[in-house]
């Protein structure tokens, strides 16, 4: 079955979206349909070797914007590409799908159209990052900005599940972000989010604080989509800035030729662990559904990557899965 | 005039106190009060060649713990090292103070003992990061984990009087931390202290993302103590990260010895710029007084570090000008 591209999301569309559709049916052989202004995209094949027996356009007549609220995407926009993926998602028409759009509205039609697995309030935004061991799972990534205690002990319980389930880590390490480590730090929320967590069969290894968070010593991180934006978005700076600063380093240096060589291959690979443009796109978890969103930044590269990972989820049943797993907790989530 | 050192703060104390005092006095040739437990002090200098003419210990019997409530700490430790500090401050009798201690304990005692500059709630924590061209100054680095929208905006005209006092930056670029650089992202707080910005006469850019700290487009990121906390923490993560990764390949690899030792040295020098352990300390700015905040995880070299920080700061007149020069922005602030 065929995923389905939000070909109008993004920062530069439809071209990101049909460029990176074609490079995944060219090189992971998938089927795609292409949701959006049908002559934009049309226009934009044209320009393009592609085959078209595994691409379909799905013509709409209406595009989220990046700035438009929330509230005026579901009510005012029944054609919206962003809304006609999870249509056609929900009526079996496509197996998952991607959006490198207003992740916002993406969240909101999602829970509209999709609905939640039972006891999630709302789906949030899993973002692997590496560890010196193995990796790390941030829940939430961005989703949601404001989240109650309850919402926080539900991201730790998707994000158990995805990891036990997804990646046979057996009984992953829990930890809370916070501002210290002790008991009883960080706000109201973060104390509150503790006791429900201390209070779980989940393995709740405690609070953690950034600096530990790529040791190895945790699975998860749980922390509302505020911070957890904020925690990626640094992350991947700091790399940037430290691969740029090793470029100026190797520059001025005397060391040779192949040395620097090597530097620059070795640095390119620790930035493409951790840069949303190469890294492309992660699952939304807690919905009836395999929806992948994209930075908004994605090149097509990061599309690509982001279809593979739509088809993954499909291929795992990766929703069907989550809302089947997820029986046993229902009731220490409500 | 001497610095205030708060004896009985951090994880390793009195030793790392001590330590870095006596490596102050001896590099710097500042002279210390050593407040907190005589003979533990005693037992600490006895160990070390130290030039006692420039050391006093000033002997207290109670100490703030790093788990203690701030009330706690308020009300029933009126003869704590960190209380005593702030009140040879306040006397007149050091021109300044430095603790790892309880961070929460410190801004509240502070508030206590010393006052706020006119039109101030709360000290937030000032940190340095490097950026591509200069600095990037992040106030609140982790003082108040949850403030108002009025209180960022407190924290934006602190760093913009910092900046352009001290660091003799005209007209520092302001920029909002927030999960996307559109007007209206964010929560409610981050909205209204958009607004307040935008009508200021500060040099606002607007909303900045993480990925825009160390490019060199910003002078001030303004965010509450939490996010800060949480930015600053997961980029010395990263840094950690990073030189730990290279230093794997540098082992792994056919680079030769010499490109290694440059390399590694290259690398101590980027971790540094980030490394609380190292960079040690911050002021705390909007406070009456100028006290330096170390990380309880500072080692000698940071407590020494934060020690000629403080003295900078006196010698400055850091709390001396604030307060004036807060002056045409008082009526902004209420």
């Amino acid at each position: 079955m065929a995923i389905a591209i939000d070909a109008m999301g993004g920062d530069v569309f439809p071209r990101n979206p049909v460029l990176g559709a074609v490079k995944a049916v060219r090189e992971k052989g998938l089927d795609v349909l292409l949701v959006g202004d049908e002559s934009a995209i049309k226009k934009e094949l044209d320009r393009c070797d592609y085959e078209a027996a595994r691409i379909e356009i799905v013509p709409t007549t209406q595009v989220v914007s990046m700035e438009e609220s929330v509230a005026a995407a579901l009510r005012t926009k029944k054609d919206s590409s962003l809304r006609v993926c999870f249509e056609l998602h929900r009526q079996g028409l496509a197996e998952g799908l991607v959006s490198a759009g207003n992740s916002g509205a993406m969240l909101a039609l999602g829970r509209y159209v999709m609905k939640m697995v039972p006891g999630i309030d709302r789906p949030c935004i899993s973002a692997i990052l590496p560890s010196l061991q193995g990796k790390v799972l941030l829940v939430d990534a961005g989703a949601n900005t404001d989240c109650s205690a309850q919402q926080l002990f539900q991201f730790a319980v998707l994000g158990h599940l995805y990891l036990s389930e997804f990646y046979e880590i057996s009984s992953p390490r829990i930890g809370l972000l916070n501002v210290g480590t002790e008991e009883g730090k960080g706000d109201e929320r973060r104390r509150k989010a503790y006791e429900l967590l201390k209070a779980s069969p989940l393995n709740f290894v405690g609070n953690i604080e950034g600096e530990n968070l790529f040791q190895g010593r945790i699975d998860v991180v749980v922390t509302d989509g505020f911070a957890g934006n904020i925690l990626l978005k640094s992350v991947q700076a700091a790399a940037q800035y430290m691969v740029t600063i090793f470029e100026r380093e190797v520059r001025n240096s005397l060391v040779s030729q192949l040395g620097a060589l090597w530097l620059r291959s070795s640095l390119l690979k620790l930035r493409k662990q951790t840069h949303y443009a190469e890294f492309g796109g992660a699952p939304l978890l807690g919905l009836k559904g395999n929806a992948i969103v994209c930075h908004g930044k994605s090149n097509p590269d990061a599309i690509a990557f982001g279809i593979g990972l739509a088809h993954w989820a499909a291929q795992a049943k990766l929703a069907e899965r989550m809302n089947r797993m997820i029986d046993p907790y229902v009731k220490l989530l409500i």
